[in-house]
């Protein structure tokens, strides 16, 4: 730290306070409606949120009724009171006497839509051609940004291409009239800037981008990018690409490079792109596009802000389980920020910089910096947002004079999504704005180095929130496996490199796994590639009753020891075979993605899932296995406990082939329980992953035994044997039920009840409200209804609409269905795949064929001829009564129903036999609490897709004919594996006992 | 407080301590072993702990293998070293130098065994004559006790009444010889007291006596003590009646005062009776002995103490739920006794009082209160134990000359029993000689009036011990019913006279009760006393399909609203029911002794059982129905519950028939499941009392049904029927087997797999180890086993002896059994009645048939001809692989055998295909700790009696062919009725999601 060049930019800061006194931004001022709420809201944290989410819904309540009762559902409290601020303005306006509800509704809706113009330059192009005269008559540049919703397919990519082609073409209309700012003899503003400037945001132009698929999201995205570029670059515009959230960085930088190497463009040197201070990466970032321009000598332009994401990637890292992206301590994002905008002001020759922030310390800064280093003014300009910190801009005008305007324009509907995230901005505890304009804080602080102010802050020691989690002996606390994080490139390179050494193996034969030795029979059944029947990718022996005897036999004998091992010793068998399948978690992925179809996401998510469950099992038995005292009397110990109940037979489906496999054995095996374990047939050789597993693991022998095998043949025999005292099943409803029976028949020489865990189908449904999120629910539909070829037991195969709503949904749905590809799994650009094989191919045509008999086919997308394709169907026009409705079909065909309203909506929801996911987009807190009592399934979910239940946090299953009420990955399901047992010692001999320091005692 | 006399007192104790200063009792003198081991025993509470268990134990070591086994586990520690405390003696005597274990298991007996010899004046007659001689040499009075084991049997009782013939006719032989202590010319100690001084514990002349039977037990006791006291009379001597434990207290009041009263005595004054000034009740017992004696012109003499059951008398009123009946802090009862000691020196005209204490500031209040009062010396007396306090009984010699010592003479093994007593005494930390002798406590504390101790101590905040419980909203933590206390004479009046209430109802029509409303049918059963068949007690309508369907309906239409209601509100209801419940316990009661022959202590434990589940139930409910977060990112909120089910079935057994019936229909309903309830045909009636109950309670119409009906007419109807979602069952194997298999088949219009909760069958052991307390596990078989007439599923039916034990076992048991009594369960007197219909009787009747074939008969008791009775039956020789070894027989037949050692015994008791409940009656830590391991089934005991589970203590139910594993009264049992549902909640929206408190946010 320079204590010179600190002065002087305190110094300077000083100054332009001094400017700027007295005024404020008038989102803050008081006299107004927005002031008085903002400033309610800053003193009232639930009424900010409802507030806020409230900014949100408003452009969906298109009528009096509905606006009315959201406000009431948002904002009335126990009294039925709707807060006076709310009313303030309308009040003040003497808009009413008896105030009425109607009117009031108007009133506010009005303030709202009022605030949101303050932020917003017009709702169409000629507004806001009109905005704009007027901010470059009162001497500020513009940098128009075209506000959208999100982009969910390929026509709305189109269409958000066009918008920008339009305003395009009435700058190119306009620009010529418009007068240079600063002085300037050659056309441009301050003789050097184009008039014309232009932000995009790249994801809108491409509906299909991903980061799983760089190369294939950025020739989508640029197929729309470079018309707009190529007639800014025809009008002598400047074009910044805007960064957006974390997924999308390095697409982002990739196509600009792309973009800015083409030869149509290399030579023309308007093209800017955003860096974002707030991410721990961005210096590096930074460091490698000025290599690169240097390299390639190519000058560049960099904006830099703080970040407007902060919330939204903190808490996706937080529920993924990845390392927070972003500096998250605010200082540290202002430390970075100067880092960032020294070094492009260093690099001025090759790189001209946009500072854009409301911080005037870090205007101070950049001003102090670049009078340091001698930049010309032309090679750096200052960017404010259109609406906010209005002295601020004026301010900076005032000092530097190059100031640009960010502007968006575009519908009430994503410009409120718009206004949120600047209220959020305004009102955030750290935000300079709020800390200058609402709290007056001193100047001191405001303009301190960051670095003071970071150290001050870790000095006082920061207020934690350690997560409530259950103590589990020494192993540490549960946390999930992190979610796939495509943004990290070692991990995309890993899936092509694990497929092609999976496919070395092709040809191999599986044999069984009894007693801890491979055993090899003569029945085999062929693996194939669904996507590709001609690909064998193994022989896979097939067990016989002679060989489930053996199995059995074995387990048995392995029974009283194992059963007998502290829980805490059989628990670090699970955690080491979970430390396995880390390390071998792509070699586990790429047998998935060949032999059953999984794309990578999907199979990692699998994986993953094992990992959870074996990690959360063996926790789960530590927890059980010690024993608990019961009652505090003294002179008696009761403690209670729990016991294995014998051999378990594991019966697994092949739709999540590795984790609901190693969830039923790993919660038999660490309950203390030998199992048997037999894969479903499509899904053989990633049932053989469990041997591999737990082989190295070192379970003892017998303790684990694999037995893949046809049902005609060994199924039943299985579930009847008298020594098999468990069975964990999870597939079909009619085999669910059929081993129910079969196993509630006592055999001769049968020791103990059997229990039966069974998971069975689903009929889920998804109820989209009239003020649902569209840009999430059309994609929340499609990927719990689609996502692995909708061969989940959770997958949506309903989904309810609410009418006022129909048409817009599913016209949207429609379009996404239609954008997405197909094809085979491991190439990371499909959405969906084959179904799993041909006998699933066959029935699932077959329910096609149903459905466009009793609805109307709204998607039937055209698939591969060769491979188990099915084409993806969406029909609408069904009821409850038809067997589309009714029927589970297990693959990518989706009901589309219209209900006249919630209520019917629910009805319909649960007007099925099964009972086991579900899920609602809505925005009504009214709605929404009721959906919690009374949408019955074992797992709903509220505004997400309603698949991939994570362990511990979404413990899965189903009641009604979706299973027998139990919970995998859940607090009470372990105990289904388990007998307990009460121990109670008298402690009294001779009318003396030892007190324990924990007896119910007299003082 | 007396501040002349308080002066007095101090002065008069200081000069006690004066006198004897420098002197020590020889237990605390660390020159020796004793002192040694008993110091560091005052430092290492578990080292104490262990020391007296081994103590109590250590004459069933009768070989040197077993010595040394119990040495090493009851003091080896990791390191399986010997504490050198142990040791010292040993090898401080020189008798080892590689110290050899055998050689220091003799050592430790030996110096245990010379522990003991210190309290006790012979081992028999010959040796306690001696030293009595001795002892009055030395000029201390005696007062002889002869210590016994406990009385289990009418034979052992004659013995010990045999005992004491003998000694009294040994000092009538030698008493003449004996000079008189003091002065004294009329042939008694110091002029005024006999010479021979006896001391009586009454409980041990009478097997049978028990506080619900006062009058049969003071009859019973008095037979034997008349002319024991007879012959006392005959030579002149004194009796004291002592006083035992609480619950012998009111009879010995009673004995003394019969006794005192009868004519060959009323003249003859050498009577007392003890009282214990730490029963908060001894001061109105002293009054009302003290106005009976004056009412009746009789003198009296009243031994004070302080009481020696202390910590039983607290530990058995924690455990029942009582009041502490003992003051529980030491200065009360020090108050107490100076309080009482005045009241029987201001009444010394017709009282003589026996101060017994080792307390000098207790002597020092007495001796100046008597002389403040003027008490001539021949009307109070010291008495100090034998062996205890030589010092201050040595002090009292030279000040009040006229010392008595209580002197027990006897075995070994009772002795061992006193010495554990009295190492207790001497070792509390509230113990007198301790803080006088072992701790050097200043003067001035020990001689304070215990009321400023007291008033000190309470100022000092006591360290407290709560309770850990969890916690259920806000509803009081939950607490068992007290155990019936018939120590209250208001409890004992109330069961006749419920009985005769009951009795005016005979003869009445019971109907069903569906949805609110009563239902006659013509079909009906007769209900009849099995103690007397002819005896007809009401008719029971039963029901038919056509019943059970109107029941079906009527619950299914309440199910929605039930099952939806707030899970407190549905709590409330139970509350409710066990208020209910709770006023009319002694009419549940009467009912349950009419119809099922339970006795009265029996009738009240089901009873108890039955508020308990309501009560218990009612807050799992409201935990259960408290929405749980389940992980803690932000951004989500995923809250799993639970809901009802749906109709449930509940088929109750006779034999818990109101305590099993609420606990299933409770735990149904409050889980928001409508039951249909058919109850025992045999306990009809009883049953009929869950209608009177749950329509007091207000519960709506439909959600309790009472539908009694003959199961083969509508039990398979019930089962089978689509709308029946779950079905709570118990009773016998086979029935609940059936009920497995046909509920397992789906049936056309199910819409939820059907859950079975069965509670089955037992074929419990008891293990008796070789060096088991049998004083304990006599009486605690013999209850186990023939308790309610062995008709309870945790009753004992096996008990394996291991061999060494085996004679004296089976002796002790078979008297034991032949001193009960037997007959209808409504005369208290009575420890066995009839079983509970003639279908029963017939049953067991033929399996006593099989048991004359397969063993040897030790018990058969002869029965009343009249009546549902079967023979209490006990057969040894039974092996493993014998019928009566395996089938579950319901009824008083107790198979006896043999094991060579305590691993047999295990693998015996484990050889059943049931595992419901066991007990282990064994002081080897290393076998309890295996029994804990390795005696597998649900509910086992350890040194107690194996039936009587409490609610919340002891979770109750056990597996292989005993159960499904479920655990009536614990904390999974609400689980089985109920569905898991998990609501996910995305909270982000827009980016921005509210931060909880309790979210895993970054710090």
């Amino acid at each position: 730290m320079n204590p010179e060049i600190e002065n002087k930019i305190v110094a300077r800061g000083q100054e332009f306070f001094k400017s700027i006194a007295g005024e404020a931004p008038s989102i803050f001022s008081k006299g107004h409606w927005t002031g008085k709420v903002m400033d309610w809201a800053m003193k009232n944290e639930d009424f900010k949120v409802q507030l806020f989410r409230f900014v949100d819904v408003l452009p969906y309540l298109n009528t009096g009724e509905s606006l009315q009762r959201h406000i009431e559902e948002y904002f009335a409290g126990n009294d039925c009171e709707i807060p006076a601020v709310l009313k303030w303005g309308a009040e003040k306006s003497g808009l009413f006497g008896g105030l009425a509800a109607k009117v009031m509704g108007k009133a506010i809706r009005g303030n709202i839509e009022g605030m949101a113009k303050q932020f917003i330059i017009g709702e169409n192009s000629k507004e806001a051609m009109k905005s704009l005269r007027k901010l470059r008559k009162d001497g500020f540049a513009f940098v128009v940004d075209f506000l959208g919703e999100a982009t969910v397919s390929e026509i709305e990519a189109q269409a958000y291409h066009d918008g920008y082609m339009e305003i395009l073409d009435a700058m190119a209309a306009e620009q010529h009239k418009w007068d240079c700012l600063g002085k300037s003899s050659n056309g441009q503003d301050w003789g050097h800037a184009p008039k014309v400037n232009v932000a995009v945001k790249l994801s809108a132009f491409y509906s299909q981008a991903k980061p799983q698929d760089i190369p294939g999201s950025v020739a989508g995205m640029l197929t729309r990018i470079v018309p707009i570029y190529r007639k800014i670059k025809a009008m002598g515009g400047f074009m910044c690409i805007d960064m957006e959230q974390l997924k999308y960085k390095e697409m982002t930088i990739e196509l600009f490079k792309q973009l800015r190497t083409m030869d149509e463009f290399k030579d023309y040197p308007h093209l800017g792109i955003v860096l974002q201070s707030y991410l721990r990466d961005t210096e590096n970032d930074l460091d490698g596009l000025l290599s690169w321009a240097r390299a390639n000598s190519l000058p560049i332009s960099i904006r830099l802000v703080k970040g407007a994401y902060w919330d939204f990637e903190t808490v996706m890292a937080k529920q993924c389980g990845w390392d927070v992206p972003v500096w998250t301590q605010k200082p540290e994002s202002d430390i970075c920020y100067e880092r960032c905008a020294r070094k492009i002001l260093e690099n001025h020759d090759i790189c001209h910089f946009a500072c854009a922030s409301h911080n005037i310390r870090t205007f101070s800064y950049v001003m102090e910096t670049a009078r340091e280093l001698n930049v010309p003014d032309s090679r750096y300009e200052f960017q404010v947002l259109y609406g906010m910190a209005e002295p601020v801009r004026k301010g900076l005008k005032n000092v530097a004079g190059r100031v640009r305007l960010y502007c968006p324009y575009g519908d009430l509907l994503p410009g409120m999504a718009y206004l949120v995230r600047r209220l959020l901005e305004n009102t955030a505890n750290e935000s300079f704005l709020r800390q200058s304009f609402a709290e007056g804080k001193e100047l001191e602080r405001l303009l301190e180095n960051p670095a003071l102010t970071l150290k001050r802050e870790q000095e006082c020691s920061p207020v934690t929130h350690p997560a409530k989690r259950p103590s589990y002996g020494n192993l540490p606390p549960f946390k999930n496996y992190q979610l796939i994080d495509f943004t990290i490139p070692e991990v995309r390179a890993a899936f092509p490199k694990a497929i092609a050494e999976a496919r070395k193996s092709k040809g191999k034969t599986y044999p069984l796994y009894i007693n801890g030795k491979d055993v090899a029979t003569q029945d085999r059944m062929t693996s194939t590639n669904p996507a590709d029947p001609d690909e064998v990718l193994g022989q896979v022996c097939q067990a016989g009753r002679a060989e489930i005897d053996m199995a059995i036999e074995a387990a048995d004998k392995a029974f009283l020891s194992w059963r007998d091992m502290p829980a805490e010793k059989r628990a670090e068998y699970l955690v080491k075979a979970a430390a396995i399948a880390r390390r071998r978690i792509y070699d586990l992925c790429a047998v998935q993605v060949l032999e059953v179809g999984k794309q990578w996401d999907q199979a990692y998510n699998d994986v993953g899932e094992a990992i959870d469950f074996l990690e959360y099992y063996a926790r789960e038995m530590v927890r059980l296995g010690t024993p608990r005292r019961m009652g505090f009397e003294p002179g008696e110990h009761n403690h209670l406990f729990y016991q294995a109940k014998g051999v378990a037979a594991v019966i697994a489906p092949w739709n999540f082939p590795l984790a609901i496999s190693v969830g039923m054995a790993s919660a038999a095996i660490v309950a203390g329980n030998p199992v048997i374990y037999k894969p479903a047939g499509p899904s053989s050789i990633v049932g053989y992953g469990l041997v591999e597993i737990f082989r190295e693991a070192g379970l003892p022998e017998g303790v684990f035994n694999f037995c893949p095998g046809r049902s005609s043949v060994m199924g039943d025999y299985l579930i009847e044997h008298p020594k098999v005292s468990l069975i964990a099943f999870t597939g079909s409803m009619e085999v669910g039920l059929r081993i129910q029976e079969k196993a509630a028949k006592v055999q001769p020489g049968q020791a103990q009840c059997k229990r039966v865990i069974a998971e069975m189908g689903g009929k889920n449904a998804i109820i989209v409200d009239d003020d649902a999120d569209l840009d999430e629910a059309v994609l929340g539909v499609l990927y719990s209804a689609f996502g692995f070829q909708g061969q989940k037991c959770s997958a949506c195969s309903r989904v309810i609409v609410v009418e006022p709503i129909y048409e817009r949904f599913i016209e949207r749905l429609a379009e996404a269905a239609k954008s997405v590809k197909i094809g085979p799994a491991e190439d990371p650009a499909n959405y969906m795949g084959p179904v799993v094989g041909p006998a699933q191919q066959k029935d699932i045509l077959k329910y096609i064929d149903i459905a466009k008999q009793e609805g109307e086919v709204l998607v039937m997308r055209e698939v591969p001829q060769k491979g188990c394709y099915v084409p993806m169907t969406i029909v609408a026009g069904i009821r409850p009564e038809h067997r589309i409705a009714q029927e589970e079909i297990f693959g990518p065909v989706l009901a589309v129903m219209k209900a006249k309203d919630f209520d019917q909506a629910i009805e319909w929801a649960n007007a099925s036999r099964f009972a086991l996911t579900g899920g609602v987009y809505s925005r009504s807190p009214r709605h929404l609490e009721q959906a919690r009592r009374e949408f019955r399934v074992g797992n709903l979910y509220l505004n997400r897709n309603c698949v991939g239940a994570l362990v511990e946090r979404q413990p899965f299953g189903g009641f009604k004919m979706s299973g027998v009420g139990s919970k995998a990955g859940g607090p009470d399901y372990l105990l289904q594996f388990l007998d307990p047992r009460v121990v109670t010692e008298n402690t009294m001999r001779r009318g003396f006992t030892p007190i324990e320091d924990d007896d119910n005692w007299v003082c």
